[in-house]
């Protein structure tokens, strides 16, 4: 075998490292996509196979923390009782960080566009490799301020 | 050497498991009381410590994710300019788990006593272990809404 240039070495390791993060992040991205396509079909069931499904899934917001798969499922329900309430998800500015094999960091930006109002605001995703299949284990949503209403006249 | 019993044995397997998650929780509310002494005398410069220092630190509050150590000092100078504001910061409801070896996420409640008025909330940090220390590589803080005001009688 020919051996490598120390130049080629190097490229060959940096695509290597570049190469197994991108693969974390697009297997993370593909998943909150499939998400974001279940919400927007109204599917809460499906858009819940993506976290972490017992007791140690942890759900927090407005300065409180939910635990557990059954009670996140039923605080969605609760937020977003019908399609108008829920209206299109979208998902932006996705930046994953593995932390070690088996763990990682997304934060991210969600956008809810609805007829009764739109809303958004930025997230922190702690992800499980479980079996192959990135699972979120903790979700930290926060929400943007309501713009400032427009002056009267 | 005597062969343990499987209950011995698994009795010892549980007891290790418990000692180092324990440990990792030990280490990391150390430095949570270390950064609450540092606030509490008005240091931030030592509270600050104990994030990772560099750009590759987030700190995501109120739906906007700010980047960088030198940024988020600068926000919390902003946000903080006085020890009236800083007012005195105490911990509780911590609850950490280990990501592999490097990692940690923890969840807790935070809360600012102050004579211009009392603020808290819930946090998502998670951890990153550098020769030895864990620092905080990214900050996940929310507020909880303010309690309502009493009626008018």
């Amino acid at each position: 075998m020919k051996s490598l240039t120390p130049l080629a070495l190097a490229l060959f390791l940096v695509g290597c490292t570049a190469a197994r993060d991108d693969s974390v992040a697009h297997q993370v991205q593909r998943v909150l996509q499939r998400q974001a396509d279940a919400w927007n079909r109204g599917d809460v069931d499906a858009f819940m196979c993506d976290y972490v499904r017992g007791d140690d899934l942890t759900f927090s917001s407005g300065g409180e923390t939910h635990r557990g798969w059954d009670q996140t499922l039923k605080r969605y329900r609760a937020r977003y009782p019908d399609r108008a309430s829920m209206g299109t998800l979208r998902f932006d500015q996705l930046e994953t960080t593995p932390l070690g094999d088996a763990h990682a960091l997304t934060l991210g930006r969600w956008h809810l566009t609805r007829a009764v109002g739109n809303v958004s605001g930025n997230f922190s995703l702690i992800w499980r490799r479980q079996n192959g299949a990135w699972r979120i284990l903790h979700d930290h949503t926060s929400q943007s301020p309501a713009p400032p209403t427009q002056p009267a006249p």
